[in-house]
């Protein structure tokens, strides 16, 4: 996708603030931060929405809470904890449409989660 | 886990108000909702917290968010839009020590998630 900000990040045009990069997923800070911690995870091939996932990206969509997990231990907050969130489509709130996770942490948090 | 509130909605000591089910997750309303719709996915397997997924469950962690997605074209907000949450550890309110994804929708989400 030409025109898609995180696919440009993935292919390097633009340069995100990376925590953690492997075959499957990048991620990197949130310019927005809401949280001390706030990382979003992203699948390196463009999937717009969770709408969008077949039966067949069960393994890349696990991947995603996977690097999460892993860059919550990097960032030192697995133990005192850490919120995962998905936004879908317009009443969520998704700005990008390319699959992207929050990870956020260093606080706590509130609930309802928004 | 003999224990487990959740474990036991999957061997059916417990009746929740299930609204999805396939052989590796199941999914309830929430007793205590957030949101018009808000509805929990859980592996069947037990697992505490993300913290404990390695990388041979990626299937199963990405078979959530799939779950997710199909309940909420079920519950028809696919198109309006829907949050999906995992809390992970103390700050971030989890609450029951077996991995359960919220789905969230049926009005505007705010922001930050918590």
């Amino acid at each position: 996708m030409t025109d898609c900000v995180f696919c440009k990040m993935v292919n390097g045009e633009i340069k995100p603030d990376t925590v953690y990069e492997d075959e499957r997923v990048l991620a990197f800070r949130d310019t927005n931060p809401q949280a001390p911690v706030h990382v979003l995870v992203i699948p390196k091939r463009h999937i717009a929405t969770l709408n969008d996932l077949d039966e067949s990206d069960a393994e890349l969509a696990g991947a995603l809470l996977l690097g999460a997990a892993r860059v919550a231990q990097q960032e030192g907050i697995a133990d005192s904890g850490y919120r995962t969130v998905i936004n879908c489509n317009n009443e969520a709130g998704q700005s990008v449409y390319h699959i992207h996770l929050h990870l956020l942490g260093g606080r706590r948090m509130r609930w309802p989660p928004g």
